[in-house]
Formats: C-alpha cells, structure tokens, sequence
C-alpha cells in the first residue's frame, strides 16, 4: 500500500527562503521520515525559493527568451522547448501563484540540482535521505488537461526499466519502460492542488528505481522525438 | 491522505470471466469498500474478459484495422489514433501478458461502458457505486516511458476544472484543467506493476470531480490538436 500525504502550514515561499528548512518543518508536523519516501515539491515553490521570479510587461519576451526552440504557437498558447529539453507550454513561464500582479515564475535553472540540494538537507536534518522530485504541471499532445510531471529528481531513477523483464505468460517486455517518477509526481498532485497553496507531498511506501538519475532520462531523445 | 491498495489475488482473467465479480471478491479480501474510493482497473484484464483477444500472424494488420488513423510510423513502431480517438503506440494493440504466443489484445470497444458495468456490478454488491477507471499505459510525445492513463471512467468526471478558481493570492486561473482521472491512473499503476499479476488497485480517500463524465473528455479535439 502506498500513502500520500500533503504537507501542509508552509507560508507563501519568497525568494531567498530556505525551502528545505521550511520542508523540513512540515515534516516534522507529519511526524517525521520513513524510508521509502519520495518527497515530491511543486516547482512553483522552488522557483520562488531560488529566485527564479521577475516583474514583466512583456511575457511573450520572456518565454521566448527562456525557450530553446518554439515547436507551435496558435493565439496567446506557445508550445516551446525549454533549455532543459522540457516541452511545453510557454516555455514553463507561469503566471498564475506568482508573487503579484505583472509577476511571472520561470522554471529553475536545474531543477535536478534543486531536487539533490533539498535531499541533502532534509538528510542531514533526519537521517535518511528520502528521493526527491521537483514536479510541474505539463499539459500534452493529444490530450486534455495537465498532469504533473518530474521535471527534476535526486535520490531515484526516474525511470523503471522492465526490458528484459517477463510478464506473467513468460512473454519477454522488450520496450517497456515507466515513467514512475511522473507517475509520483501525479500522484502526488492530487493532495497539493493548484489552488490551495500545498506545495509538497511524500509518496510513502514506494520503492524507487535505486540510483543517481536525471529528469533529462525522461526527455525524448530527438533522433527518436516523432514530434518535433 | 490518500491510500493506494493493490488488488491482489486475482486469477489470470478469460473471455468470458465475470470481471466485476473476481474484482469484487478481490475487495471484499481487501477489507470492502468506503466512501471515495476509485478503483482503477487495468485495460488488459478488461479486454480478456470481454473476449477483445485474437490468434494472429499479421500484427500490423490487427493494428492498422483497430487504428482510426496513422499519425507516424517509424521501423516496427506505429503512432495512431483509435476508433476512441486516443493516440498511442499500435493502437492500444498488445502483445504483452496475452492469453499465449501468437496472441494480441486489443482495446475495450467502450471502455466507459465497461467501467460503467464494473461500477454497477460493485455498487450492487457493497451498497456503494466506487468511482471507476479503466487504465492503460501509454507512451507520451517528448517523454521517454510510459504512465498509465485513463481510457474509460464511470461515476466521475475526469478533468477536474479550475478555470474561474484564484490561486492563492487572487489570480485567476483561467485554463487550468487538470486531468485527474489521468493522474489516479497513474499512482494505481504504482501499485499494480507490469509484470506482478495485479490488475487493479484502489486509490482511497480522493474526491473526484463529481458527474457523469466520459474519457473522450480527455481526449483533445482536432481542431485543438497542434501535433495532428
């Protein structure tokens, strides 16, 4: 069985906030670490954290300063590759929880190293280091409304490997690979919400793939991206 | 808090299998149902029970007769669109976890209707209607892996819309949708694995968006559809 737990209390984060301390603390409300938790934070709180916000009148400038390539663009909705390799809508720029009116938060720079910095703190602070996952919300090709997904891991593979693996008739999975860390961080979204300021949550009872891994396993390579 | 229960102890699933029934059972082990509960239920038990297998030598004949249309094809990997409208690899046709070599499994014909049936059959059963989903993993454009998704919902509405909600300091957000049924798809596949014999799960403790909703919400309309 898995839980999930919302963590809840944490102010409105600012620049300059040390958001592992203020994580830690909610935390310490939930009653502590176990292992096999994941914990999964809102990149928007990060974003915040680490000072990722501007005041802008011209957002437009901002997303396409902040995309490496625009792959579609229809009216106001820019769909653009970020410099992470991320694609999505406006290149990641948002202007809803922003800290006020002409505001915008941009994605973190790494959000794998934002992921490690929080683990690492939270390790010290508890002894265990739980996975980490920093999460936003992605909308698709195909497919209506957001889902979150992992745009930065520390602690965890973000992928399950089953190639080679066989299913129940001994049949081999020769191309099957999960997404769990978007799974988690899904998951995880359906405590945090959008709009009731729960910016973190921990996945408990989930044992992740072992081992350093990178959100930018997730991005499609792209000698095999079919829509570019 | 959520909970997420893996529904174990289910035999291999046949044509002809009373699904609604052996997942009944599965529950009634599992200690009933309660009060918001949704339970996921993976596509590939769905379709045995409904007979959607076939004995084939020509594969891509199956898929190209279960496909609406070809998006992309490249080498032995085919992108299309089904009768349904979902895009995905081989038209939702498997190889994997089959009644036996040489055998495929294709998608429910109406996967609400068959989460539908299953919801009827356990309200009729327990005293409760659970909300139901039928899952399956699909790949993504851009991401590497798969996440299982929603392809059929009863006793629910999948999209959960905050368009004229306000975050938390009184922006309006005006084209926030989000795709729970997706995302609960998602966390149960975290309990149910691939290759482990458990077909369905249940996510405990989510209010889902209330109504009598229908996964082709969730499905983009073409005239929406930046990646036709």
């Amino acid at each position: 069985m898995l839980e999930i737990l919302p963590l809840t209390g944490l102010p409105e984060v600012r620049p300059g906030d040390d958001l592992a301390a203020l994580l830690g603390d909610a935390v310490e409300r939930a009653g502590g670490l176990e292992d096999e938790d994941v914990m999964v934070v809102a990149q928007k709180a990060v974003s915040k954290a680490e000072g990722r916000v501007e005041q802008t009148d011209d957002v437009v400038a901002a997303i396409l300063r902040e995309a490496r390539a625009v792959r579609r663009r229809r009216g106001g909705l820019v769909i653009a590759e970020t410099k992470h390799g991320f694609v999505c809508a406006s290149a990641g720029v948002d202007l809803s929880n922003a800290p006020g009116e002409g505001w915008i938060v941009l994605l973190p720079e790494d959000p794998d190293a934002s992921a490690a910095r929080i683990r690492a703190a939270l390790g010290e602070r508890f002894g265990r280091e739980p996975a980490v996952i920093v999460s936003d919300s992605f909308g698709r090709a195909w497919r209506q409304g957001t889902t979150d997904i992992a745009i930065g891991v520390a602690g965890m593979r973000p992928l399950l490997d089953l190639r080679g693996e066989h299913d129940s008739r001994g049949y081999q999975l020769v191309s099957t690979m999960i997404a769990v860390a978007d799974e988690l961080a899904g998951a995880a979204e359906l405590v945090m919400g959008k709009a009731n300021g729960v910016p973190a949550a921990i996945v408990r009872g989930y044992a992740v793939p072992p081992g350093d891994g990178s959100a930018s396993e997730l991005v499609m390579p792209p000698e095999r991206d079919l829509f570019p």
